[in-house]
């Protein structure tokens, strides 16, 4: 069989697009509605996706209130509370969940993405995070953001905790034999007493071993540690995406660390973010596109475009060509890929401001047919091994994928028919790992 | 009409009963299969419970290994992971979960019980709970477990804390004007900032208020700190059960301190815990029990004896009646309960082991009518304003309360037939709290 697709669904907010509220058509409280986000994933399911993957913030995000309050982020749920309820009606799709290393219990969160590793059937994932906004101390009784270094050397203990509590267990502890009363043989108990630099934790977890032995361990680190450790432990790697020639890079390095590792190249998935907008013709991808750029209100999409120059926009004539703008002590590669972005595509200052407003990485925008050659490009030539789907707005934008990009993908034999497991790991070809204290 | 009963079903563990899962025609991992879970809960939603209850632990239980290996409930789900997923298959039914002030942040608390409201259509009930049991600190890093004092005041900001945050938006913040693109009415969003003397949370937090203003609060503390800060912010108390007598003293206690606090004894639902066994006759209602008691393996059931007298009763003629025991330094209260057990029940010291080792409070066993009259005798003299019910042995014996108990309790006017709110706040007749920072 042909090297295979493997697709996430992108779905906290369930539109990375500022705007994707505004669009016609769409549901203004799609991050916030049960009955709606019950409609997508069943519709992703019916598309075979891989998984439903929830990013997480715990803050409000720190912005000037006259962006704030034009964004639909501000309201949405918990990620390890929607999933179980989502994983109550759906069979196969997998739900990725982000939670905090810097922020969370080992005990909580292996107790939890157990729980919900039962509940689904075997379909959890949990996307590691570190979490970099400093102003989630505040919610957290911290004056002060742990250190870059230091959340790494937690993360990777937590890591090494949290996965030594799912094998508290073995597979077949639990015999429960009625008529000898003997719920489960102690024999196939361990304690883990872990006593770290940075976390002590006895055990046992107080659930059986996950279905998937483990839930599938998510990360989207790109700094070196982030790289490091996600090399190391990571199954699925959710990237920002970028060119193909980004994309081969990342993959180059990231899978060159697990040969250096001894870890087979296969045993991690690398899916960038890739927003994808459908048309019937690439003229008409582009238009939809364009409207929904335009809905970025210019207060918010200005401020997006003084960032990224790293100076004061506001001034700038808006229908105007971008002026000449010179070099600051701000990020360098946030204005040349603005600059670069402008030349590209020819936008005047407001374009580009609500480009950037809106969202401004990898993007796929055309037809079945094109969007199809493009994702065949990056998984042929080694960009990824597949993405994690953004969608421009819901629900069309979402129809659209499943409806008219998975068939392509499928007629090509770049995406499967029918799910080829039970598990979310069977469905990645990923490996069920042995339990490290109760070895077959 | 005439004063309702109100119903909760005790569901973790699904039985109390130690013996529960050896049952004939039991399921052994009723506690820890969600198919199982999801038939009993939408069979109570037929029977009208008010809400499905969610006792917690944070560690498996310290016990010998000699009993702990006959225990069902050393594996078990999550509350806050599994409620969400029964609110996916359910209508109507409340959901009610344990979470630990303790052991939890309040940040992460508000959040998860919000997003549950929301998901379940405000369904959601907070068992705030301080954790007695000292393992669990060595699960979280903690040599010693916090002192009750400490841990009542913790308690105490915790709730106010966690409230707060529940009211970090107006009800009607979320306008979600398309055309201009204001997604919320800033002056509808309040930073809480709190600094007390134990918890620092800047808030807000990044949820919508829940349906029911605050998810509803429940309690279950019995010692004096306990009872006060139930007087103070429970909607729902959960008691342990005893005689008539005691459940009116305590009754009487609460609600007084209640009206000493100027809120009103109606804002405040209390629940004893009660077993119930229900037979054609009451002849077979008792044989079910003498049965299901019979199944408490000996082990285990003199252990429960031995702690209960302070003494070891392992030395004693299983078959005979209970010798006379001297007075130790043990618990009195544990001391006499046994013997006057051992005598009003007629119980051979293996048939009382029997039972201590299975489930010992309050109980009612008998016809639906029996059953149904001395519900009505605690409601009408004020030892309850209801129960939490804990089932025998599933599925059989919360089919039978359903099938057989609620119709009888209908046919008397104690019981609703329909559910009469939308809310759980509805149906148990409590008040939707006003939002502090933007009152009516």
């Amino acid at each position: 069989m042909a090297r295979q697709l493997r697709l996430g669904a992108f779905m906290r907010p369930v539109s990375i697009h500022t705007a994707a509220w505004r669009y016609p058509g769409a549901y203004p409280d799609a991050n916030f509605n049960f009955a709606h986000l019950k409609r997508f994933i069943q519709t992703l399911e019916r598309g075979r996706f891989d998984a439903f993957f929830m990013a997480d913030h715990l803050a409000v995000l720190n912005m000037p209130i006259q962006a704030l309050k034009r964004s639909a982020t501000v309201t949405s749920f918990d990620p390890l509370t929607l999933l179980p309820a989502l994983a109550a009606v759906t069979d196969h799709i997998g739900l990725v969940a982000t939670a905090s290393t810097t922020y969370e219990q080992p005990y909580h969160i292996a107790r939890k993405f157990a729980s919900l590793d039962h509940i689904s059937g075997g379909r959890a994932g949990w996307n590691l995070v570190t979490t970099a906004n400093p102003d989630v101390a505040l919610n957290f009784g911290l004056d002060e953001h742990m250190e870059h270094g230091e959340r790494y050397k937690r993360a990777r203990e937590f890591y090494d905790v949290v996965t030594g509590l799912w094998d508290s267990w073995a597979d077949d502890a639990f015999i429960r034999d009625v008529d000898n009363g003997i719920y489960f043989d102690p024999d196939k108990l361990h304690v883990l007493n872990h006593k770290g630099p940075e976390l002590a934790v006895r055990g046992p977890l107080n659930i059986g071993r996950p279905i998937q032995g483990w839930p599938v361990i998510v990360q989207a680190g790109a700094s070196e540690a982030g790289r490091q450790i996600a090399a190391e432990t990571a199954e699925v790697v959710f990237t920002g995406g970028g060119t193909l020639a980004d994309g081969q890079r990342f993959y180059a390095d990231v899978k060159g660390r697990m040969a250096a590792l001894g870890r087979s190249r296969d045993a991690m998935k690398i899916l960038p973010g890739a927003f994808v907008v459908v048309g019937d013709t690439v003229e008409e991808a582009r238009a939809k596109r364009d409207l929904l750029d335009s809905l970025v209100h210019y207060d918010s999409a200005i401020a997006s475009l003084s960032i990224a120059l790293g100076i004061d926009a506001s001034r700038f004539d808006p229908e105007g060509p971008l002026p000449e703008i010179p070099e600051t002590n701000a990020s360098k590669s946030g204005r040349e890929r603005a600059i670069e972005l402008a030349r590209r595509d020819n936008l005047n200052v407001r374009q580009l401001a609500q480009r950037l407003g809106g969202f401004a990485g990898l993007a796929f925008v055309g037809t079945p047919k094109t969007i199809t050659d493009q994702m065949e490009e990056w998984l042929l030539t080694e960009g990824s091994d597949g993405f994690n789907v953004m969608f421009p707005y819901l629900p069309e934008g979402l129809d659209d994928f499943v409806d008219k990009v998975v068939p392509e993908l499928q007629r090509r034999g770049l995406f499967r028919r029918e799910y080829e497991g039970r598990t979310l790991r069977e469905n990645l070809g990923l490996a069920r790992p042995e339990n490290r204290f109760f070895p077959k």
